[in-house]
This record gives C-alpha cells, sequence and structure tokens, in this order.
C-alpha cells in the first residue's frame, strides 16, 4: 500500500536524482522542505527556475559565471602569462582556495573518455591552443583518475611543439596522511619522485 | 576573490540548509542542477512550491496526506483495534515496508524534549487520548533514543488507567549485527531480556 501522498514522492525523486543522495536522503529532504515557511520555499523554487537562465560560460576560458567575460579573466592583477588547465569549474574553487596561483584558468569541460564517447572535439581544446600566444607556462591540473591521466598526457603531447612550458601538478603523499594506509600506486610515486630535504 | 557566480551561490546555499548536506555535496548538487535539460529545471521547481500547496495531515492520525482523512485511516481492511503510536510520517513508511502491522497508526509529531520547549501540549497527545474508545492494544514505537524513551515511558504512564493493553517495541540485538561492534547498552538489555529458545 501507497503510505505516502503523491507530490512528496515527486519531491523525494526529484532529490534522488542528484549523485551522492539516496532514496532515504532524499526522503529525508523532502520532509524537511515541508517545515520550511513558505518564503523560504518559494524563494527555493525561484533560484532553481533562473539557475539556468542566469548562468553561462565564460567564453575565454570557459568557467561558469553571469557575465562574460568572467572576472578571473578580466582581473588585470592576475598574470596572463601562465595557464592552468582544469576539468571544471569546481577546480578552480579548489586551487583558488590555496592562494598559491594567480594565473588564468581554462577549463577543459571533463577529461578524454573514449567509452563515454568524449575526444578531443568534445573538450576545449580548440579554445586552449588559440590561447597560447604570450603564454609561458601551462600547468596540467587534471584529477588523479585513469581519464585524467590519459587528458594530461594527451595536452602534454599537443603542446611540445609549442613554445610553452608544460608543468603538471606534484604527486606523492597527501599532507595528514598515513604511510600504512597510502596506496601502492601514491607510495610508489612518491618514491620514484622523491627529492632531497634542502 | 569570489570565482563562482551568485546564483550558483545561492543554489548551494539552499542545499546546504538539508540536514546531512554539506557544503562540498551542495556545491556539486548545485553543478549537477545546470546540466539538467531545462524542462526537467521547471518541473523541479514546480513539485517544490506545490509542495505545501497540496499536502496537510490527516485530522485523525496526523499523517502526511494529500487528502484528509489519509487513505490509512480510510482503509476499512485494517484492524481499527490496534494503534501504532510513532513519532513521524517516515517512520510509518518503515513499519508498513515491514508488512507486520495492519493497524491504524497515529503520529505524535515529535518528542518531549524540554530543552527545546516540547511538552505534552506541543505534541498530538490530545487528539490521540480522544481516539481511545474501542482500542485494544497501542504499541509505542518510539525511536530508541533518549528522548523517544522519555516519550515512551510518559506515555504508558498516562495510558496506564485506561482500559488499553499498551506495548512497546522489543529492544535487542539488530538482524545481522555483530556482537563484538554492538554497543555495551543494547547487549546488556538484550541479555536481560534473553528468552528461551522454543
Amino acid at each position: 500500500m501507497k503510505i505516502l501522498p503523491d507530490s512528496l514522492e515527486r519531491i523525494t525523486q526529484q532529490f534522488s536524482r542528484f549523485p551522492g543522495i539516496g532514496k532515504k536522503t532524499a526522503q529525508r529532504m523532502a520532509f524537511q522542505l515541508l517545515e520550511w515557511p513558505e518564503e523560504d520555499l518559494r524563494q527555493f523554487g525561484e533560484v532553481i527556475l533562473e539557475s539556468q537562465e542566469k548562468l553561462t560560460t565564460c567564453s575565454i576560458c570557459h568557467l561558469i559565471t553571469e557575465a562574460d567575460p568572467c572576472p578571473v579573466c578580466l582581473d588585470t592583477r592576475r598574470d596572463d602569462g601562465i595557464l592552468c588547465i582544469v576539468e571544471d569549474s569546481k577546480d578552480v574553487v579548489a586551487i583558488e582556495e590555496t592562494s598559491r596561483f594567480s594565473g588564468k584558468y581554462h577549463i577543459l569541460g571533463g577529461v578524454l573518455s573514449p567509452l563515454e564517447g568524449i575526444g578531443p572535439d568534445q573538450l576545449n581544446i580548440h579554445s586552449l591552443m588559440k590561447r597560447l600566444d604570450n603564454i609561458k607556462e601551462v600547468i596540467i591540473a587534471m584529477n588523479p583518475s585513469v581519464e585524467g591521466e590519459t587528458t594530461s598526457l594527451y595536452l602534454g603531447r599537443i603542446l611540445q611543439d609549442r613554445d610553452v612550458k608544460v608543468t603538471r601538478l606534484a604527486r606523492g603523499i597527501p599532507s595528514g596522511g598515513d604511510l600504512e594506509y597510502i596506496d601502492g600506486v601514491t607510495l610508489g610515486r612518491a618514491l620514484d619522485d622523491r627529492h632531497e630535504i634542502l
């Protein structure tokens, strides 16, 4: 017998479409929603409806933005000579939080994945190649996944005959890690890339 | 420097209001939302806006419902003589999934919690007392929390001089549990309540 009313089922279904949100969590969220004041609900609904209208991607770096070009590309205090290539806009947030990078970004929009039909033409590689004039260094900052690795190698290859220094993020043991629990690949690479204590 | 546009921040903020949804998950959900087809977004927004309009609580048992009385109260195949008292509508779903109960429900709407200012008057206890005529058994099915325990004892006390059998859910080791990992209170109670193997 169906206990919960249809409209609650529908909200639950909508929430469970998100990655990482299971049926139980979705149901909990739906119940929570019913306790919100009406004004808050209206605001939530509107924010969702307007999300796609207002947002676009920067025509230069493909960062998600409300204004084109995006604030990062317009920022004159940032170094135009260094370009950091990332998979998506979330990675930009992560790198900005380190406060260690003050160059510009280029969002690839994904990684090479032949199985999912994502080749170089599906990524923002064409626009990257057009941005390389006056760039001194390109930092490849893909995620440490198999696809990220493949994409890094591909980018390294197509960039090698351009007059630009190509670097990538260091690999090794993460801060706060415990050697005992670090996987073999990571530890092996940390050993290979060991360097002298200055 | 703020990297992500305001409207994305606003969606993220809305999602992080839900219990169990942290900032990272909320951001991931917001990004996911941007990839939905426009039609789906519209539907999601509408479902949220209409949620409170359509939903109400049953005037008999306080279950969340679109039609009053709710389908459970209207179901003539269910036993009117047994009443199961639960904290909220989610608990009804959990009990229904066991297929072991075919009586009616009474949703208390919470548990006694003096610190949060929730006393008997804030719960659906008055309407419970009015339902007791022709009821043979009341099953108290509170959550196994401190507040749930207090509420169970309170209910047991106010029901004791009514002509009704009052029972509560059995306590003990959960199915699939591993004795080694079960907390001492649970294991202690399972020992106290041990019974002969028939």
